[in-house]
């Protein structure tokens, strides 16, 4: 559940951001290690360039990213003098955090009177820029932006911080923020607005002694979270053109779907909701990867940056309508007939046992 | 910042309670496996009679408490059998989870068969009785109450669980819901309503070469988040007639107060909003408490129920005000003048770097 809830929550920011890099600044107030750690291992999947967790670095091999914090600057008698010594420490990542006690009258000079020395002494900055992680991100990145433009660094990045979620991204985006880089904290590794992600594990399916399969069924006064009984698949139906989902169909393991046939689709809980898919306008992929059998792991995880980019494919076979930030268009879940006929057999058969 | 957010939060659900017993049962909608164990241990300080996770309990010999899954029930031909062969197991604890079909038609009638029939058979159910897990708890808790009175169980436990938190415990109790405990999980685990606890870690002095300790500031756009500079100590005021908290009063480490003298309050942000408390009528107690001196840990843990006793004794220090659900009194932290001249010098000297 965990790890899943951070990469969609991370996969929403990255969409919002456009294609401007999203690092991952969460750990201080992620809910405890573990969810810093590994919260930082699902925002990368789920898009982030990068982790100041550094941890999560070494584990799974995934960029560093980020900058010094306030105490590096107030650990110095002044700002440019911290300033200074951070660029001559790292050249090539070379992001000054300007924030500390002005960042227009006394963070923006200063970086750009360092970033003026190093080009005067002829050391190549190879990143530069600045973070600003306070005050108003839309206005002060656009005068920072003009500043450093007038001193001939209008290649430099700038980053911010600073409560940042997918909502604020977009809208400061819309108002044309000079930032090309963010780094979000709280509200990702928290998944703040909806912080539980809702699976579960339920018995469905149990084997008698003579080895057959009785499926089961929990019912519920909610409709909607009755189990769906018996040893199933999920059968993903792309749109051929497109290469979109039209639905993931969930089926009994032994039921068998073919390109070459009409296929009907129908809400489980609206079944006057039909889609006819015609033979060739359609194909199907079985989603289910065995990961234990008998109890032996039976599956090698592949590297975070792999699982990255088999998640950046994917999420491209989602339809805009389905990554809208608000109220997005639910993908269909549907029922095979010979499932919907089980479930209703077992919740006929439970409430007769009832009456 | 975790442990400290879901302590919080559990007390909040046991002030709704009224000392109904809360069990945490958290973990499967935990932030990772760190969040669910500590995050039990948290909500066990924070008031939780116990909690569902196994290794917390072993961990941190904290009592742990539950009852079976759903899928104990759909393992078996039929919920009495499963029933049956539950309170065998455990008649010590034999709390039936009696919504795996339907509450009042079957799970409760068979639950009232098992315990007659043990009693029948001369067996002493220790502490007994069933969770509802679904439905409306209000109306089930009392027709299942009745029901069980009827067989003569009034004396069964009846909890629930079922997306919980201190607002819904509280509007159930309104109803008089014949509910006596309580399984509290993702609204509690994950702090649903606020994910996160805003503690942050600032450089607030350094000692030079020649040991003199240089307070240290960090300035912002916002005016309440200017860091407090210099090394501090937190006196806590409490009012002596009543026991209860007047304010934190944060100080300079070296700075004396005494009770015998009056004591002037004010808030550093309204510094027109002063409390003057007179010799006598208060008491001081120095919060902070060493942990680490020199690098080396000079602190050793209680054990998790001392903490939760110290934290009940605690919470009997704040008005009833400070602990309401819904806009609650904030209790006071304000600066000593010293701190607050301190503070002033620091931000007018950064302003006049500036200018």
């Amino acid at each position: 559940n965990h790890q899943s809830l951070i990469a969609t929550k991370a996969a929403r920011v990255c969409y919002a951001a456009k294609g401007d890099g999203i690092m991952e600044f969460g750990l201080r107030r992620a809910q405890g290690p573990d969810a810093g750690i590994f919260g930082a291992r699902a925002a990368v999947i789920g898009g982030c360039v990068g982790t100041s967790c550094v941890l999560t670095g070494q584990m799974f091999d995934v960029p560093v990213l980020g900058t010094h914090a306030h105490s590096w600057i107030m650990s110095f008698p002044d700002e440019y003098t911290a300033f200074k010594t951070y660029a001559r420490m790292y050249p090539d990542a070379c992001i000054l955090l300007v924030d500390t006690y002005d960042v227009l009258k006394s963070g923006v000079p200063n970086a750009i009177r360092v970033f003026e020395e190093m080009r005067e002494e002829g050391i190549q900055l190879k990143k530069y820029g600045i973070r600003i992680d306070s005050g108003d991100l839309a206005y002060l990145s656009k005068e920072a932006y003009k500043m450093l433009a007038a001193a001939g660094f209008d290649d430099a990045t700038i980053s911010a911080s600073s409560d940042l979620d997918e909502y604020l991204i977009d809208s400061l985006k819309t108002q044309g923020a000079a930032i090309t880089s963010w780094g979000v904290g709280t509200n990702m590794i928290t998944s703040k607005d909806c912080p539980s992600f809702g699976g579960v594990y339920k018995l469905a399916c149990i084997i008698d002694e003579n080895g057959t399969e009785i499926p089961k069924i929990k019912v519920s006064e909610n409709v909607e979270k009755a189990t769906n009984p018996g040893n199933k698949k999920i059968l993903r139906i792309y749109d051929k053109a497109s290469g979109k989902i039209k639905a993931d169909l969930i089926t009994l393991e032994d039921e068998v779907f073919t390109e070459d046939q009409p296929l009907t689709l129908f809400d489980p809980l609206a079944t006057w909701k039909r889609t006819r898919l015609e033979a060739g306008t359609y194909t199907i992929r079985e989603l289910l990867v065995p990961i234990f059998k008998n109890g032996q792991c039976v599956y090698e995880s592949p590297s975070v940056m792999d699982i990255q980019a088999y998640c950046t494919q994917e999420k491209a076979t989602l339809w805009d309508e389905s990554k809208r930030l608000i109220n997005p268009q639910e993908v269909y879940v549907d029922l095979s007939r010979k499932l919907y006929d089980l479930k209703n057999r077992l919740l006929d058969d439970a409430h007769t046992i009832k009456d």
